[in-house]
């Protein structure tokens, strides 16, 4: 083991609570997936309140990562949508879903589990 | 939008909860740059406490993506080792990296932030 390696890195680990915060992995494959209006992104996502919708937008939006976009019609029309460096998490998306295509079959997979 | 679409998927939201957990990603790493001992993986990261780590690994283990290896020594000796269905997490992770490299460098972004 080479000590120089690092193995602990702030932004990693921030990065990797944000994506897994409540919903906030779900709302990115929601918005991946062409969903942009408040309430047909909540309507997509079973048990998911206003209110915990609104922090999480607000949250991505801080992060950089998901841009709200206010079209000035009559009424005016709100759109979230993903950010340059928001869309650049869908590998990382990709890989946890062939992650669990691979692990979290319906089908226990043949793992010896100590429970 | 095609309704069909599977936006939300319970096994990959809570995939993403898994891997988000506080210091389980960065856990995940430590183990798959080969530190299998509880205190070697405790002193690789800064703030984490024992019980901390304890519970995190409890958990890990739980969900089959780390295994708990006694060697019957005297005196006895234990290792944390990743399952097969850790380890194939690499991928997740190697993603999450590239993604901090581009996006979470040091200095900012070009990115138009709202705050």
């Amino acid at each position: 083991m080479n000590k120089n390696d690092e193995l602990y890195c702030e932004h990693y680990q921030r990065a990797a609570e944000l994506i897994g915060g409540r919903w906030t992995a779900t709302i990115i494959r929601v918005l991946l997936g062409g969903v942009h209006h408040f309430n047909a992104i909540r309507s997509e996502i079973p048990g998911l309140s206003d209110r915990m919708l609104s922090e999480r937008l607000r949250e991505l939006d801080h992060e950089g990562v998901v841009s709200r976009v206010v079209f000035p019609e009559m009424p005016v029309r709100v759109e979230y949508h993903l950010t340059d460096k928001g869309r650049a998490l869908a590998p990382v998306m990709d890989a946890l879903i062939a992650w669990i295509g691979e692990w979290a079959a319906p089908d226990p997979a043949p793992l010896a589990r100590k429970e």
